[in-house]
């Protein structure tokens, strides 16, 4: 028998696991009206499991956003707001964001902000939803062509994690959520690293256990540093690249994953943190491979790396102008405000290109 | 000599009286990088005296966003976002929102939500802003029509509050900012009430002492309720039929002030407590009296009320579609949460209307 796992944080519950759907009943139903957003894909895919599994839940209405990062815009916020004055929505409904991490971080700023703050609950039904992006209470849109440019910290009441609607995955999904588990083994779970170290995420066995410990490894981090002022930085590995990519691709002609764009960055930032740390060249050459084994390498050109370092100027972490990198000290162990030169920067690209193994 | 009033409040820091500006040197200049935002109004008649009695602030760029109520919209936060985007703004940088409650209201949102989150600091330069707009950390647009129907609860890091800014008010600015200065001594400031009854807005001696003491009773009031779960609900007395005035005008051929709009509430919402809590006659017609004597009446007709009754249904105090009041149980104090029917909200209308003296 499964059991999910409750965590009575304060300020929010975390239901994680196997049946944690049905666990959520209670947390739903103290609420007047409950209001659903989510977008047109989860729509179709979940929201029949959720009424299944729920059925004691009253859904008053659901506002169905359109699918896809591009589509995490100025636009489709205005929508939610109006739809949410539209159904009268005030300060004891509760708003469901059932999709992945372009509806909690969308689903959750609309909430947030509507009338000053409704309160809101997260249904993570992708993989890097349920490890990563539900978690913490990062909301938010991109602008102007920069990711999460504009948003706000606000957490939700609960967080209810039910690895049920990984069967409506496709394979690129799957993919973009492991590079985050993969980033936790990094920077702080080596026993989790022992566990999938030469999995390729196509074999996973457990995928409940794997869940349940990279949702606890960020929670237990978010919690001692909710404003990201510290340690919560470590989760920035790979990600200062990785968002760069990530924005040079956003409306390319094949737009690429999130977790795509952070494995590219972990390469990048784990070779940096060689450099820099002077980690062995076996243990560097493992990371990669592992990476390797799981994500296909952009096609990436020398020309390309003016405008992703420009476009790295606009990161939330640039300070004074200086690139603060959050690195890997081992395996198993990050440390963050490592200030890097750009010249270093550089050659960590030139390094993904050429497909060196180690130097 | 003037000393202005310092109040170091967690987590806000008040400086409140004549020379208030001067003293806020050091709290801006432990900032990297100082952005303004002003409007167009305020950028012509107060920018020089900042820069004048503040020599030492080095101000790296001013944003500029129209004045007026009517601008307090999402076109204008977006051009704010767009601005902070080009000047490649970090959490380091320190926004000035200088200006009266539009500016404190969309400044603050805006700086609250870029990057998720720069610190802001409020210099009010209305009378309005320095009572009420800059204090509380209540900041949002309208929406669709709707008074600050999008916006957040957030602090800035100070409020410097100085009354030189007044010399460049209009008359009508003067008003606004009155009404609220009526609503603390109707609600729990008797001592107030009793320096100001029968003064009109244009004679007031001593503004300097005013200011300092309603600056003093919003923050008492604010700090004990940060969220307006309950006592700081009182602060809505004449809110909810004033929004509702002020929503309607809002886009007529003459639109009104918000201190116009709120002392047409405070007078149904006077009438409308006197019924609830049996306070005599003679006491309401002071009330009113008082604010006559301030604010010319709209011109409102019978025809009106049921569009005004309409508007009230997406007040952010509306729960179950019941109307939750803040009204007077007697002069120099209020209570929250009082339900009250329809059919009485319409008859205080009527009594604004057909200028009765009490009933």
């Amino acid at each position: 028998m499964n059991i999910p796992l409750i965590l009575e944080t304060d300020p929010v519950t975390y239901i994680i696991g196997t049946e944690a759907l049905e666990k959520s009943e209670n947390k739903i139903n103290k609420h007047k009206r409950i209001i659903v957003i989510t977008d047109d894909n989860v729509e179709k895919f979940c929201l029949n499991i959720f009424r299944q599994k729920l059925p004691s839940v009253n859904i008053d209405s659901v506002i169905v956003i359109k699918s896809g990062e591009g589509n995490k815009n100025i636009q489709q916020l205005t929508f939610i707001w109006n739809e949410l004055t539209r159904l009268s929505a005030d300060r004891d409904d509760l708003i469901i964001n059932l999709g992945g991490g372009v509806v909690t971080d969308i689903g959750g700023m609309a909430a947030a902000t509507f009338k000053r703050g409704l309160q809101f609950i997260n249904f993570p039904t992708t993989l890097l939803g349920m490890v990563d992006a539900s978690i913490g209470g990062k909301t938010g849109i991109d602008f102007e062509g920069f990711k999460n440019q504009v948003g706000l910290f606000v957490n939700p009441e609960c967080v209810i994690i039910d690895p049920i609607f990984l069967d409506t995955l496709e394979d690129l999904q799957w993919q973009s959520g492991f590079a985050e588990v993969l980033k936790y083994c990094m920077i702080f779970d080596k026993d989790l690293w022992g566990k999938l170290e030469g999995c390729n995420y196509k074999n996973v066995d457990d995928w409940n256990s794997v869940i349940i410990k990279s949702a606890r490894d960020k929670i237990d981090i978010v919690r001692s540093d909710t404003l990201e002022k510290g340690i919560r930085k470590n989760l920035n590995f790979g990600h200062t690249i990785g968002h760069a990519l990530e924005t040079y691709y956003l409306h390319s002609y094949s737009p690429v994953t999130h977790g795509m764009a952070i494995a590219a960055g972990m390469i990048c930032e784990a070779w940096m943190s060689a450099q820099i740390f002077n980690i062995e060249c076996s243990i560097i050459k493992r990371i990669i491979h592992m990476i390797d084994n799981n994500f296909q390498r952009f096609d990436l050109l020398p020309e390309d790396i003016p405008v992703i370092m420009e476009l790295m100027q606009q990161d939330k972490k640039v300070r004074d102008n200086k690139h603060n990198f959050s690195l890997l000290k081992k395996l198993g162990k990050a440390v963050h405000e490592v200030e890097v030169e750009d010249h270093l920067i550089i050659q960590s690209l030139e390094f993904y290109i050429n497909r060196e193994s180690c130097k």
